[in-house]
Order: structure tokens, then C-alpha cells, then sequence
């Protein structure tokens, strides 16, 4: 690559410390490949390490690229790949485990306690102009799938994974509590396996209105009820308790309504992440045999997002971007995310292929 | 009820003879519910006790009912029924255990060994105008799912056990092997289910198009070829292996296909039924692990299936029904179904809602 | 039976009061068996309706006999039952689903609510001398397993549903909270599915001791640690954590301790009973896919209790019973139990087969 | 190493041919470790590559090292080698996945189409002084955990995936067709997961023999029955059907008598090889919801068998091992192997450590 070619990156160095920076472009290792970004979304979590150089426990303690929504072009490749080749277009799966350990070699990699992955401190992410990645985390996009779904396929995830380990099938019933992206998400997911009906409740009309236009079947905004007034609310417009529940805001109190509105024998999957201690009905849940799940990340997604994604049976995903920046005006983007305004951020990272 | 009323009944009598013939109307025990019947569809199984008087070990020896796959207006409860009342309107589940035994106990009703059902010697069918059942294995229709909505539950169900059997989920690569009426009922379920991509095989040239009206994703004609051939092609047109093979025909080869074609760790469901003894390439499903899986009709399907119907997410269900008659003009139905007519034939038997 | 013959029974009246009281002998319904109750087990929940009055929402409103742990000999059947005969010795499972809902049809009616249970308010137990029950929970006692056996299925039953819903399995890391008669049977059935090593924490030294007895592998008495502190503990004596914690005490910080202490991906399994409103460590759980599940009784579990006692490889469920007192006796047998004074205390009823 | 250390091998030239070779010893690569081999057990596959030159498509091409069931000491570790260090005792899983494919990704590696396994043609086996492994499926033995035990964790890992794919469980009665090793191992799995009665059928009286004396509960001569008469004779001394078949012969008659004898909704293994295409009853297996599961080796089974080995609990796995000899007289080992002697013969390769 001649040498004015740039490697922008969006580097954050601590709480409310954002800049765009020029970086070196890496060399890929034997197993690895350089790609060349091409779209980004912001995710909610970008935005918080940006604001408070941190999540929990983990903390922003040196310069970080941000970004883990990504996609790009393959344009070298280490000498051990053999699936890759200059050139393919690839969506990225940014959670990388480092050793073949027990979780690995049962399917659970996401649990793997050494897995590194692209903007989690100390990790670097993708949003920047070329990046490299363990080759067996980068998936070809087939002729059809574009870019921006691409990088679609992380919060997608988190939808197929939630929707998986809460079983939703043919027929069930489903209340998700909270219509943001995530909770959008879960939504699309939730139909596509065969949700009869799924009803979404929210503080704000707006996200409400476009989960409609998403496709939920019953919306109901929430305002000041007692979770079980609530719970009881959401039982009378979906005519019985609901069989799944996906609590996406992380809050107590949904939480709490969450156990109280599911069904006998059913479950509660917890996706949204709040405080690390949560005061919870637990007899209620327990005697009625409510199971409680959480979900971190996602495992064994990306494929099968895929498949769905080519068959052009996901293309609503599209309509989740709302907004389109370019790489120079990231820092534009990350106010508009902070502001809470649209669904889902894009950044064009790829100068080739400009807004 | 005034003795005026008849109960037309379709009975057959033995290989080659059915009969329209009026029995009296039974009263309903204190667990069951008296019917007028509204729809019915044929089923391969109702024409081939007509042609052959049996199929298998089950033997017409004494006059029967034909049909079970129906639905109706509840006119009499007895007096344990709770859930159900005069006018409701109601599908029957046709297969109902007769004793709460360990089967029952563990949701696999369907394996009761003394399970009754509707037209399976020595059952009494339900193409008729009133009928007795079960008050358990009725559900209530709600408003905007029709009779005949009602009726389909039955092969629905097919597909739903099959699927779920399967396990059917996001992103699923399917084949099935048969465009009839049961292999187009497990295309409709597998898409809502989440399949990315569904193939289906057929020696007709008509009912693959039929499929392809219904959604499947790519057709293929079967010729002569052997079932490593067929199953080449299969993955060829499917750009790899399918994950799950639902066969519907019941044919060696076709079951021998199934197994060459389905990716290793995925599941071969036997929908059809063949011969009893089949030669079946085990070591190669065995070496790969790929399981084998019959179905015996259905359990648990009929609140999921009404859940989805009354969702409207099963709209095109409908467009199964390619041919309507009389009750009055059974004999007809049945000549129309036997020379292997359209998809699915339905008997209007309420004289108050004719044709 | 002439009128010579007592039904003595052990009667609740309200909070502190019990009486032995004469009551008239009932006669089978139609699917029904009367039986001549041999043992019956003591549980703790007998003691607390003895106690309070109640437990949560279950209030004794009337007399109501106590006594669910119960085995006994058929000495009439109603017309309906084939299965059983006038001499069979039988165990019964207490708690039968009054209508073929939803939750029997999937095979978990231990979840139906309006599931009739002995002892239940406003259900009368079977501590006393002639009983009737539904004859689909009367399970046939073969040669070899004894009454006092058949009346220890109920609490191992627990212990069973306890286990499956945890997935306990061939080389399982399991650790108790709470070495009571529920602790001990969870024990028990874990080592008989494959459990590698169990550990089991408690309060009282006496206890463990009788845990290790009874085959813990490592047991822990508990004194004034923190949660984090007791799952620190835990893991290193186990050499590492869990797979599954059974919490089997209800109490707040061994609800924290089971979640801190489990593995990740592994599961929790709620036995034991205690406030409604829990403080849990929802993110810790969560961001580790921890799975909270709870149990109510448990359902399909007398068959395989059954098939473990006649093959002989649960001989050691015996030694859990340390006291044995006739039906005369029974308000001395409450006392003891009061007393916190050994594991399971039998109630003989059979004044023919006296103590 | 001295140049004095010698890396004797058992070598196969193809059909018929085995030689005692002195072969170089290897250098570990990155992520590999050089071990010491101690014990190394003869499989059936070692034997018939010397008899025959191949297992089915698996052809000797060049001269290959025999031998996958070992255990021996780590002396040097590749660079990137954390969880091993040279004085470690070592259990080694032969089957290696080559690349992170999406088969490894959802936990079942061995289904993985590139993968390297021991001793299966083109790959070198473990049957020498010095073998070379990749780190990942070497497997730390704690103490109290011989080097005998350690290499018979590859058969026991048959038994534990074969009864982990049928779901054995709490209660489960159980039939296994073939009394041989592997029939051997299953058995012992099965009851530790909790069967409640095994019952196994072969042959040979000595092999049954040997079953009983390892825990069978029930023995059966086979003789010239007819698949449908040992069906009933199993199930007449089961007292009812078997909930799973373990068919470990590989035989057309054991097979179809598996299928016969195995109960509605329960499931038939096939563990034991034979002919590519086998006659199948498959309508009696289909109608009765009969599920076919092969398996191929085995994943994710050392961690759980070293758990119990070392808790104790398979301590009857040791008196597998009928026959021990030295490396230096493994040709003789070979033989005995052949005339079928004993049920498992251990060959020492340690010189420091000899017979």
C-alpha cells in the first residue's frame, strides 16, 4: 500500500475524549486477514465508553479504536488462511476467543473468559479504514448481502441469540419490554421464528411507532404503573400471559414486570443490562417455574444471519439505519447516537465508495 | 332437536364402497360436545380405506365414518365441559388418548397405544352433519379464523410436529422431498419457522410449480436419477448440504436421498409412509451422525396453529383449498380426490351455510 | 368394611392446632382407588400449616387433613380403573391435574393451576387410615420395594425434578446449599445421574456429617462469610466451580452465594423456598449466561423412582428415615419434627401392620 | 534427548504386515507438546488396519503408525503451549479438528471434515515411545488417576457420547446388543448416569459373563432367534420395553431387533459398524416415533471422564484391562488381540516404566 494511504480511526482515550486519528495499517497474521472497513454502526456502548471511559468493569485505561459493527473488503490475507481471498467482501464477527478452551470446544464460545473482542477494553475496534481479524471470525457476504447489512449482522445477533435461548417458536407469544434497537432486533428475529404475536411496550410513542412499522402487533407505552399493574396490562391486550419475555431496558422495574406477566413454565431472557443488583420476584418466578436467562453477546450467529439475509427474508433489517456519516464525520455521528435521535447510525469508512 | 334433521354421513363399508347414508345424532357424554359439523377435508388416508379397505393393520371390518379433519359449531355441552359452550365455534383435534397414561403424562400423547381416532378403524370419522367429541380436544376458533381455516389445523398439524421434530430454527437450509399436500404444509411451517432457504423435489412438474406459488425457494424436477445423483444435485442447487430433510413420499429412494444430501449432524424426518422393511445406507448416516426421525401424527399443535392463524401470519394456508363440495356431493369429492386433483378438497356439511 | 373399622386422621384446624380425629371412610369415584394407607412421611411444610396456619397464599380456611408422603394398599377401585386391583400395594403422587389443560397436554401438569394437591388448602392430606385418590396417581409398588420407600418418593421426587431441570450428567460439579432432607435427596439423585463430585454447604455440623454419610463428596459448614466470599470458598475446595448449584435453603445470601459461585453457562436451581422479593447479582448471572430455574413439586418422576428402587440402586433412601411413630402417635411425631430432631419421620397408619 | 533414546513404533505396511520400527523422534510445534507415551491400548480398528489394510474408505496408503488409546508424560512444549508444562501426565483425545469450521464452532468438532485422528489413515497413531500432539486435546491427569486409566478414557469416551446422544438417564431402562468392549463401556456409562436396569444381549456366554460381573442386570444368549422373537424376549425379561437400545454388533438382525424391541418415543444408538446399507423396519420405527442416532467418535468427553476417574466412581473401568505387554512385544499383543482374547489389552511403551 503506498504510503499516503490513511488508516482514520475513531480513538477514544478516556470519559468525553473522542478523536479522529491516523493510525499505522497492520500487517495480518498468519491466520489473520487486513480489511478494508467499509460501514460501522455505533452501538450504544461505543457511546458509553465515550462518555465515561467505561462499562463496569471494564475501563478505557489507554487509547482504544471504538466500533464492532463492521464490515468491509478482504485485501490480504496470512499465510494460513485458505476460506479468504483478496478481495471478498466480509462481515465481521468481533468477538474472537484466544484459546481452544472447554467453553470452545462445547459451542459456548462467547463465555470463553479470555475472549478478546474489538472495543472492549483493552481490545481495539473497527472503526477505521483497515483493520485485521482472525480469519475464522470474518464471513463472506454473498452477491445480494450488502455492506450495511453487513455490519447489521452484530446487533442482529444479539436478536438470534436471545430469541434462541428463550426457544421462540412456532406460535409463541412474546413480550418484549423496550423498543430500541435491540429491542427492534429481538422483534424481527422473534417473528422470523415463528412468533404468533409479539407485543412491545416503551416510555417513548416515537420507538413505539416504529416498532409497529416493524411489525409488532400490539404496542403499549408504559407510564407509571406498578410492574404488576403493568404485567396485568400486557396479559389483557395480548389476551393471556405471554410465553417468552425479553427484557431490553435493563430497568428493575421491567424486570420484576417481566416475571410477573410470563406464562407458567415459561422464560424471561435478560438482554437488556442494568445494575448488578436487581431486587427480583423470585418465589413467583420459581413456584410458576419461570426460568431466568441472560444472554452475553452471542455465538454461532453469523452464518445463519446469512443464509437469512441472501434469502431476502430479513430485508426489514435494512430499514433499521436511520442515519449515514462518513468516516471524517464520525465525531458528528456519535453526537447524533448521544442525543438518542434514529435507530441505527452508519459510518462509511471506505473513501472508495463515499456517501 | 326435531326429527326432521338428518346426519348425513360419508361411511365406508369395505375396499371400493362408500356410502352416503343418515345415522342417528349421538348424544355428547359428560366430557364431550355435540358438533355440527361445517368443513372437511379429504385425506389421502380417507380415500385409500375407500380403495383398499385398510391401510396397514388397520381394517375396515365394520362400517365407519370417513374424515378428521374438521371443524364446527358446538350445539350441546356436556355437563363437565367448562371451556366450551353452545355456538362456539370450534377444530377438532381427531386423536384423542383414552387414558391418562405415561405417554399423556409427558406430552407425547400421540404414542398412547389405545389413542382413539377419528377414522381410524374402528373410529367413527367426522364427515358428517353432527358429531360427538372430546370437549379437551376442541379449540375454540376465534373471530377471523374461518371454518375452513379450522378444518386445515389437521395437515397443519403434520407439518408443525414434523418441523418441530426437525428442529426447524433461523436460518435453516431445508429440502423436502414431495410437493404434495403434507410436503407443501411442511414448506409453509419451515418458512415461518425461520428456514433461510427451502428446496423441494417432485416428480410432477405441476406441483412444484404449485410449491413454488407457495414460497419454496428453489423447485427440482426428479427424473431417474439414482439417489447420490439426486442428492448431488440437491446440494448443488443448494450451495451445500441442507441441515434438515423432510421426506414426504415415502419412496426408498427418495429416503435414501434424504440421508446422502443432509449435512452431517443434521436430521432426516420421515414424513411419508412406505414400505415396512427399507434398505437405508446407515453407515453413512451413522459416520455422520445424521439422525433419523419418524412422526406419528401430531401433539400439541393446535393452540400454536390457531395462535398463528388468528395472527394472520398463515394467511396463504388458505390457498391450499382448490376444490369445494356438498356434503351431498361427497362421492364426487372422493372421485376428484382419488384421480389426484388439486391439493386439498373440502366438504361443506352445514346445510345452513351452503355452497 | 364393617362399622367397627376408624378412619382416624391427622386434622389441621388453623395456626397450632392439631387433632387426631375420627372421620368417615370415603368411597372411589368412578377412576378412583380407596386405599389403606400404610407410611406416611412427615414433611416440613405439614409443620408449618400446623404452625401458621399457612404457607404464602395457601391458607387452611377449614379442617383439613395433613400428610402428603404416602404409600398404601388398594382395597376397592371405581368402574373406570383397569390398571389397579383390590391388593395392590401403591405409591401415591399427591398432586393430580383436575382438568386435560395446556400444561398436561405438554407433560408438565405439574404447572396446571388448578392441579389438586393432599395437604394443599383446601385439600385434605392422606395421614390417616383410608384415603381416596385419582387412580392415574396411584402407581403399583412391585415386589422388593417396601411402603416406607414408596412414601420417601414424594420428597426423592423433588430431588429428581430438581436434578433433570438442573441437567445434571455424567461428570457434573454440583453444589448444594443446604444439607436438609430436600439437600439430601438432591444428593442422592445427583450421585445416581453421574454427578462427579458434590459438594454441600449447611449451617449445622450434624448435618454434614450426615451428608457425608450419605455420599457428599466435600462438605462446607457455613459460619458468617459474604457470598462472595462462601462461592470463593466453594471453588476452591471443588478445585473449580460448579456446573449447577441446587439451592436448597430459600435464604437471601445462599440465592447470591449459588450465582457467584456456578459456573458460567451453568444453572441454578431454586429448591428451597423463602422471601418473595430477592436481592440477586442479575449481571453477574446474566453477562455469564447463568440460568436461574426454579421448580414447583415436579411431575413424571414415580415411574423412574420406582424403576431405581426395584433395581436396588437406591437402597440408600432408606437410611434417611431416623424416626418411626404409629398413627396414634402422630401429634409426638409432629413434636419431634417441630424439633429440628432427625431427617424424615414415618407415620405408620396400618393399624394390621403395626409398629 | 541422548541420541541413545530410541522412538520404537508399531508400524503397518498395509494387509497383513506390522512391523517394530525405529522411528526419529519429533519436534512440537507451537501449539503442540512432545509426550513420553506410557500406555496405549489395542482398539478393534488397530487390528483389522493389520488384517485388511483398510476400514472402509480409509486405506493404509504408506506405512502408518497404529494406535489412538494413550496416555503419557509431556517432556518438551510448543511455544505457545499455557495450559502444560514438560513432568505433566497426559490423557490424549487422537481426533483433532484441523481448522476453527463451523462444526467446531457448535461444539461437535468430531463431525468436522478435516479433522486429523490417530491412527486413521493418512494420520500417524500414538503406538511408539515419542508422540507429538496438539496441546488443545491433551488433558492434565490429576493424581490418583493412572496412566492405565488415562488411556482408556478413548473407549470409555464411545460409551459416554453414545449414552449422552440416547439420553440415558435417572431411571432409564436400557438394552445393549453386544457384549464386547465397547458394549462394555456403555453399559458402565449407562448405569453411572442412572439406568435402572441394563440389560445386554451377545453370543458368547464369556462375554456375558464378564458383563454380569461388571453390573449388567440382565444377560440374554442370543441365538437364532428372528429379529421379532428377541425383541420379545427382551422385553419379557425387561418387563416391558427398553427406553433405549445401545446396538453395539453392527449386525442387519441386531439392528432390526433393536428397532422392534425399543419403546414408542425412545431412541436406538447405533454404535457398532457394519454393512454400508442396512435392511431397516423403519414404518414399525417411524409410527412409533422411534429416533435412529448414529455417532462418530466422540467430543467434549475428557474433562467429564477425568472428573470421574478421579472422584472414584469408574473405578471398575480399570478391570476392563485383561492383558498387558511390553512395547517391545506388541506384535504378540496384536495377536492375542486377534484370537479375540480378553477384552482390553494394554501395550506399555515406558521404558522407564516396564511390566
Amino acid at each position: 500500500m503506498a504510503s499516503t494511504v490513511d488508516n482514520l480511526s475513531v480513538v477514544v482515550h478516556g470519559a468525553g475524549v473522542i478523536r479522529l486519528e491516523n493510525q499505522s495499517i497492520p500487517e495480518p497474521g498468519r491466520n489473520e486477514v487486513l480489511i478494508k472497513i467499509h460501514s460501522v454502526g455505533i452501538c450504544g456502548s461505543d457511546v458509553h465508553f465515550w462518555q465515561h471511559g467505561r462499562i463496569g468493569d471494564f475501563v478505557v485505561q489507554k487509547p482504544m479504536v471504538l466500533g464492532h459493527e463492521s464490515s468491509g473488503a478482504v485485501i490480504k490475507v496470512g499465510c494460513d488462511v485458505t476460506h479468504l481471498r483478496a478481495g471478498d467482501r466480509v462481515a465481521i464477527e468481533p468477538a474472537v476467543p484466544q484459546e481452544n478452551d472447554d467453553f470452545c470446544k462445547i459451542g459456548r464460545y462467547n463465555l470463553s473468559p479470555t475472549i478478546f473482542c474489538c472495543a472492549t477494553p483493552p481490545g481495539n475496534g473497527s472503526l477505521c479504514r483497515y483493520y485485521v481479524h482472525n480469519a475464522n471470525f470474518c464471513y463472506k457476504l454473498p452477491e445480494g448481502v450488502s455492506y450495511e447489512e453487513g455490519a447489521l449482522i452484530e446487533p442482529l445477533s444479539v436478536g438470534i441469540h436471545a430469541c434462541r435461548r428463550a426457544g421462540v417458536t412456532f406460535g409463541s407469544n412474546i413480550l418484549i419490554c423496550g423498543a430500541g434497537p435491540i429491542g427492534l432486533v429481538c422483534l424481527l428475529v422473534a417473528k422470523s421464528m415463528g412468533a404468533a404475536k409479539v407485543m412491545i411496550t416503551d416510555l417513548s410513542p416515537e420507538r413505539l411507532l416504529m416498532a409497529k412499522e416493524m411489525g409488532a402487533d400490539i404496542t403499549l407505552q408504559a407510564k407509571r404503573e406498578t410492574p404488576q399493574e403493568m404485567a396485568d396490562a400486557v396479559c389483557g391486550h395480548l389476551s393471556g400471559m405471554p410465553d417468552i419475555t425479553m427484557e431490553c431496558t435493563g430497568a428493575e422495574v421491567c424486570i420484576q414486570t417481566a416475571i410477573y406477566a410470563t406464562r407458567s413454565g415459561g422464560t424471561v431472557v435478560l438482554v437488556g443490562l442494568g445494575s448488578p443488583m436487581v431486587n427480583i420476584p423470585i418465589l413467583n418466578a420459581s413456584t410458576r417455574e419461570v426460568d431466568i436467562k441472560g444472554i452475553f453477546r452471542y455465538c454461532n450467529t453469523w452464518p445463519m444471519a446469512i443464509s437469512m439475509l441472501v434469502s431476502g427474508r430479513l430485508n426489514v433489517l435494512r430499514s433499521l439505519v436511520t442515519h449515514r456519516f462518513s468516516l471524517e464525520d464520525s465525531l458528528q455521528a456519535f453526537e447524533t447516537a448521544h442525543q438518542g435521535l434514529g435507530i441505527k447510525i452508519i459510518i462509511r469508512c471506505d473513501k472508495d465508495d463515499p456517501l
